[in-house]
């Protein structure tokens, strides 16, 4: 049997190429990049190519690009990094500081759990935080963010493409309005309000220059655009205040010990340049023409199916939709018996039966939200694959209908 | 030229065969055990396998067992989700405890930067902590162990084999002894106190059975035994009190958030069984002996040269020496022009000049500590490198001598 996988958004198949350049860095080229001799120096050469690789596609300076384990690792450094170099929390309370400058984060409330949970645990430690409210299309509002910031905000983070519905999110809009924000705030001096993007799903597809999203730190890892998994990245514009989350070694530039994942770093690095080939070869065209033959074969065959997210405003690579009477779960092992890879909201929460926390925020009624569905495309997916999909589905959707006990 | 590779306590050569096992990984198999359709459930398959392999070598269930990016996340994760598991800090400061029950952390002066930066960190947030001594070996006491214990004592943490001079700690008599304690403070309704290693350096060579041990939690890493890096484990005893550090989608138990390294968790894995396979077949003796054969070299050749660390309990491949009247770092550098890959400390504090701690706590005198060189040998080392180092090392040190202004 064929097996389709129409699961980008979880993970993608490391490119051959890029597995090709991690391959010297798990033989010969197998130094510490902190050993000081030239087995050393040449690990030590082979990350900072890759971080000016990355510095490169964000209009940063190398400086300003460390190496994580994972984008987790760097959603869960940016948020209590930010947070934690605002007031350090003690164990016996001598350095508490009066409610009002307890600092303020504000994150969506349709953010990947890495950013969400990471909020609430910050939330559960007396930090102050605002779960921002989206539309019944996943959008988050730049006004909104305004009216959210008080005296003692300090972080904003929004997510560039939400994950489980493709909404792409206004984040240069964001930024514009946080620059005039605190711009103002400047001449009353108050703290600065700096500005995170995990923008995980959006590295192979949209504009990550952070100048022109005016953001102070953005996420990223490597598997979601064809490189391996275990490595990420987190840009940190120069001066931001960030407390390590990993104590140790000096490994990139202080601010994460731990051996770094050499390999990984270099197979990061060659996806990134492949991507990059890719869509100026008009990559994203070619998907979204997939995407939107795949978002209108369904919404014909299916019955009572809607799309979920913005119709317009939407990633690439993302068909999302909720099925009535039918457990989402259910259609992916039917699916996976036909041969395709789908997903019902995140990876990360595969197992979990509680509803998608994203449906939930966009107003979606429970009951819609246990049949939600995502397709997500990547580079090799075809029209026929396309096809296949829109013909078995409603088949499977109609048998699991007829056994349900809920008709 | 041929190059000499001596520094295996830095990192390790992939092994082959476990390269070859992580290639599918980096191929077809790329599914994000996340998911729940066939892809993903191959490569949760090939993660809980290594988790197996893990548990067999340690004599844990596999649910002891977790996976992280590195040792030192390991130990960071030990310590802090611990610590925090006693007592959650509170920015408020309306949590926080009367100071005689604020947790107590016991860890020795000479660990990985790992484990001492973290209880430093710890320590700051108002934890309490005893940075113990160690004799002139290099040695932790159980008794001093002992008697560092206080009412509010909830971790011990002591290294298996100190990275920089090789010493091999008394771990299982440590156990043995907080085994009785433990015992008492039941009667007295006292909380436990819980015993952590970091035996990055010793899983190739010492018994790591936790159970010989009396640990209830134990930190490794891959690239020290010859598999990839950006991939480590922590084994956590069943039951542990443990708050997460990575917070996020609910992998590894809910203890760390992010996508599994997949293929480097299997490269880890392979890595090990060819590691317990060479055990058996008498590496560890082959290693001691070149060991001794450089100590012996090295100590009769050069002048002025001692051995740091323990003179018989010590790690099969450690060498390790203070040679007056030069930097370890020009030996080194000298000895890289020369094809010899050694290191002066451990390779996490290349590049900053600071008097080696461990060799501090030792009470070799700050002027000696400069000075510090160590050799790490490994399973492909032969007697043919040793003698070169042994033949090469006495002019490079003459002609250093020669050019110090401190003659």
């Amino acid at each position: 049997m064929k097996r389709i996988y129409f699961d980008h958004s979880a993970t993608t198949k490391v490119d051959p190429e890029a597995r090709e350049a991690m391959l010297p860095f798990l033989g010969e080229n197998f130094g510490n990049p902190s050993s000081i001799h030239s087995f050393g120096q040449e690990a030590h050469t082979a990350v900072d190519n890759i971080r000016q690789v990355l510095a490169d596609f964000l209009g940063s300076s190398p400086r300003e690009i460390i190496f994580t384990g994972s984008a987790t690792e760097a959603n869960n450094l940016a948020l209590k990094g930010v947070l934690e170099s605002f007031h350090r929390c003690t164990v016996c309370g001598v350095e508490c500081p009066e409610k009002g400058r307890i600092p303020h984060l504000i994150v969506s409330q349709i953010e990947h759990h890495a950013v969400l949970d990471t909020a609430k645990h910050l939330e559960k430690q007396g930090y102050e935080v605002t779960f921002l409210p989206v539309d019944k299309n996943g959008l988050v509002s730049p006004q909104e963010v305004k009216n959210a910031i008080k005296e003692n905000t300090v972080l904003v983070s929004v997510m560039y493409i939400n994950n489980e519905v493709g909404t792409v999110e206004p984040i240069a809009e964001i930024g514009e309005m946080l620059k005039a924000v605190n711009s103002e705030r400047k001449n009353k001096n108050l703290r600065k309000v700096c500005f995170h993007t995990d923008a995980v799903q959006a590295i192979q597809y949209l504009d990550c220059r952070i100048d022109k999203l005016g953001v102070d730190l953005l996420s990223l890892t490597a598997h979601k655009f064809y490189g391996p998994k275990g490595v990420g990245a987190l840009y940190i514009r120069q001066g931001m205040p960030l407390v390590r989350q990993m104590d140790g070694g000096w490994q990139e530039c202080s601010l994460r010990a731990g051996t770094e994942n050499v390999a990984g770093i270099v197979g990061m690095g060659k996806a990134l340049e492949i991507g990059i080939r890719n869509q100026e070869s008009g990559i994203r065209e070619k998907i979204e023409k997939l995407r939107d033959r795949l978002i209108e074969g369904v919404l014909k065959n299916v019955p009572k199916c809607e799309l979920t997210g913005h119709p317009q405003k939407r990633a690439p690579h993302i068909a999302s939709f909720v099925i009535d009477g039918v457990e989402g779960e259910s259609i992916l092992l039917m699916l996976d018996e036909k041969g395709v890879a789908a997903s019902s909201g995140s990876a990360c929460t595969s197992g979990v039966l509680e509803p998608s926390h994203v449906l939930l925020a966009m107003r979606i009624p429970v009951e819609k939200t246990h049949g939600s569905l995502r397709f997500s495309l990547g580079k090799d997916n075809t029209q026929e694959e396309v096809d296949y999909v829109v013909e078995i589905l409603p088949e499977i959707v109609a048998k699991l209908r007829k056994m349900s006990p809920f008709k």
